[in-house]
């Protein structure tokens, strides 16, 4: 198996910072950077003692190509990879599936599932990575790089990575709406946001533990339908709140009881 | 100020016992555990050097006596109360208002906002109680008890209650529906859903420091319609996934742009 020693990373954005940084740390060289701003591919270039790429129409001479840029560049930019590279080309996105990289390259996927801010430390080894690669080859020595970075290495296919993706949608970005709905409702009764949050923290601390359908609790579980009734008279009628706690409520009666909502 | 050392707690359930228990750590006199099984009641009694209380139809003479019994039996239970017991009567229920409790008592509630199993050892310090009192003496009487188990205590009147019990089923039982759609979404896709757990804890801890609405991020807040599609084919129509996703999209979405979806 071909060992990965040497990488280049197409991207100067989030993701690209974060990982440049992350692998230089780990002692891996980094050849070099290429970015749409050969300013701003010059400033991650010092932070990692590298170099600037002008060009991607030359063959990539490293071990490993990282395209971290957004969703909807991978295809053009990975489309401007000379052929005759001898670099595993991967991309670092969760959505986006391994055939937006043009056959020919050595395709392969490197998607870290964390949201990242420019600069604020990372805990690498909790962050899951996700791999996949065409040739095995590939995909060990993609294996064998993660592994020296996290703990939680998942081999996944683009099917599985797009099933990931909606399932985070879920679990990440409507959990927080869950959120705004519960901090707006304490707002407008003058109720100190911060009450409810060792309930945030243990509901999330829970799934750790057990399935998230042990974890069911609450008015529409029990079928308490007087509560359900007072929390509908609370919200009124034709609003957001009141739309998504009937349809959310009876989603949770009908998975408790027999007789549906 | 009269000050609470000596209390009375009717019900035998999980939070009579963990009140029960976390008030005798902390130098109260447990004077009686009254409940409609004498057999648990004697129980519960043995674990905080206390005896049995046979019936409630005798005054009182503890400084507090905690109606601990479910929602819908504390009318009862408190009716039964004679009218010349000197302790402050409170319920310790969120979604109960005082005045369910019958008039002429020092009715009051000491609610701790959390979910308790009879045997887990709770964090007291991070517990939220809410109190609520008719007298002003019984209000400070009760902080004063609330202050030495817990950090954080909040005076809510019964409507505000209400709007919390409410905000509480947003951010806990809405948000754990979302964990459970993801994990079986990961589960039909064949993926450990100990992958989202990081992406979980994030997204909660979040909320601790900023506002939910500042940690709004995925394809509906971009107004990514490419991804939402991809995600609403994957999910297929006339589901409870896809009714679920296609509304808290709209929700979302709605929130970041001016042109409504």
């Amino acid at each position: 198996m071909k060992e990965i020693k040497r990488i280049s990373i197409l991207g100067t954005g989030r993701v690209a910072n974060q990982l440049a940084r992350v692998l230089f740390e780990k002692g891996y060289e980094i050849d070099g950077i290429y970015g749409r701003s050969s300013m701003e591919a010059r400033k991650l270039a010092e932070k990692v003692n590298s170099r600037v790429i002008e060009s991607i129409s030359q063959p990539i001479r490293s071990d490993l190509a990282l395209v971290c840029v957004s969703d909807d560049a991978i295809g053009e930019v990975s489309a401007k990879i000379n052929e005759r590279s001898d670099a595993i080309i991967a991309h670092t996105s969760g959505a986006v599936p391994i055939y937006e990289i043009p056959e020919g390259l050595r395709r392969a996927v490197f998607y870290p599932l964390q949201s990242f801010s420019i600069d604020k430390k990372v805990v690498w080894e909790n962050v899951p990575f996700c791999i996949e690669a065409e040739e095995d080859d590939h995909l060990n020595a993609l294996g064998q790089l993660a592994d020296s970075i996290t703990e939680k290495v998942f081999i996944l296919s683009s099917d599985q990575r797009k099933s990931l993706h909606l399932a985070a949608v879920f679990a990440n970005n409507f959990a927080n709406l869950m959120y705004e709905y519960s901090e707006e409702l304490l707002m407008s009764a003058d109720i100190d946001r911060s009450i409810l949050h060792p309930l945030i923290l243990e509901t999330a601390n829970k799934v750790l533990l057990h399935r998230a359908s042990e974890s069911r609790t609450g008015p529409a579980s029990r079928g308490d339908l007087e509560t359900i009734k007072a929390h509908q008279k609370l919200l009124g009628e034709n609003n957001s709140y009141r739309e998504v706690y009937d349809l959310l409520t009876r989603e949770i009666y009908n998975r408790n009881h027999e007789q549906k909502l």
